[in-house]
């Protein structure tokens, strides 16, 4: 059997621990490829760069994992990836290990998140990876086993069409357990720090506090981070509420 | 009664047309204020801005529109608006006239839709009107009673919890009608164009072809667009797949 090729992002840059570590331990599944921005994209959400050129440049290959860097954001890393790098379409996408957790609304502004939508629009088979922590050098070991394990099982068994998936991983020592999860309801408050501006502009830092919004409910990925466990949380392309089309459309808007 | 305080913002930049279109169509509808990108943000998605601060700063007040730019994303605008420049939180946000639609999977790298979200996070009801077209002046006037008739709607009966509307206009002389439909299905294929560069490296412009998923369910946004007809397409945040999530549990990955 051929061998599969995987292809690997994220938002926080190639050089970034999560990234290298990620790449290691999915290497034994298949063919690795590394295609991710010079430095960190944090926040990138689905954007994309039509304003300039993007260059890209191969970096290195180390233990038969490919390494290359572009100027884009994590959404023009798969387009890239997929057009100009790589021999033939990946048989799955990965993206992280992300500093910092994506999960209930924090999931609309990932450039985690955003590379593997892009990859679920060209019908890869994709899975974003995010760790709760603040920290640039964590110790990923007690997340491994899951990180593969659901690699594998994507490998193998592919996914709905238009689905992907969101993993969150807690910090913790030992994994509680894994589950699978509704995105929460949250939002982030308090958002503005004053910055100083020596021009004299009104200038501000973005910072804020999330706020959980349904803190009682067990099946979301934010009590499940809480509370120890991983969450996969599978997440559709489709954004229509069908529910409200129904009712739009017999009021007639 | 007290006047409805409205939000208007885009990702073209505030000196765009379509916002200064929609922003004079939207004045008689209650106080208007506009908080938008100092220059355009096309393709900006949901990003938003952790790595610099963020400068706000006071245009002008034409006929009652007092205009603010800064130089985040769409999504600090509304972000900033909210806490640092509107007295109280709006009773409605607008974000466009868009110069380009933003059906399908265009949605999710859209900037317009972006802003619209983050109001949608935040509670606010929320529409984003794009209209398609290539150029930089257009004439609004066809779109001109829908953009007014549905933000109406909006102000008068809100919009259910996490709900927002996507609003894509055809450019035509006159509208066939206006469908409430669903996102349809597609993705942007033969994506980069090499780019020129001195230094070396390997260069590419962000460009592509749009490829409809679906050309032939009448139902979608995208087919509305095709023939002539505004197209409405409620929105929601919550991008879970409920389906694949009952069969992920069932087989307890």
């Amino acid at each position: 059997m051929e061998k599969k090729l995987i292809l690997i992002t994220n938002d926080d840059g190639y050089e970034a621990q999560g990234i290298n570590v990620l790449a290691e331990l999915i290497a034994p599944l298949g063919d690795v490829v590394m295609v991710a921005p010079e430095g960190p994209r944090s926040g990138a959400a689905c954007s994309i760069t039509p304003t300039r050129p993007i260059n890209l440049c191969f970096v290195d290959e180390r233990r038969g994992i490919r390494r290359y860097m572009c100027t884009g954001t994590p959404v023009d890393c798969v387009k890239l990836a997929v057009e100009r790098v790589c021999e033939h379409m990946p048989d799955l996408v990965v993206s992280g290990i992300n500093h910092g957790d994506n999960a209930s609304c924090s999931l609309h502004y990932s450039g985690t998140m955003g590379a593997v939508f892009e990859a679920c629009m060209k019908s890869i088979p994709a899975i974003g990876f995010s760790l709760r922590t603040l920290s640039r050098h964590c110790d990923f070991s007690p997340y491994a086993p899951e990180v593969v394990r659901i690699a594998q099982y994507v490998l193998e068994h592919g996914l709905p069409q238009d689905v992907c998936l969101n993993v969150n991983f807690p910090e913790v020592p030992r994994l509680t357990g894994t589950r699978v999860c509704r995105m929460g309801r949250g939002q982030w408050i308090h958002e503005w720090a004053p910055a100083n501006n020596p021009r004299g502009f009104d200038a501000y830092w973005l910072t804020g506090v999330f706020q959980n919004l349904e803190p009682d409910s067990h099946d979301t990925d934010y009590w499940s981070l809480d509370h120890g466990y991983a969450a996969i949380t599978p997440i559709k392309l489709d954004m229509t509420d069908y529910s409200c089309l129904q009712t739009l459309s017999s009021l007639n808007l």
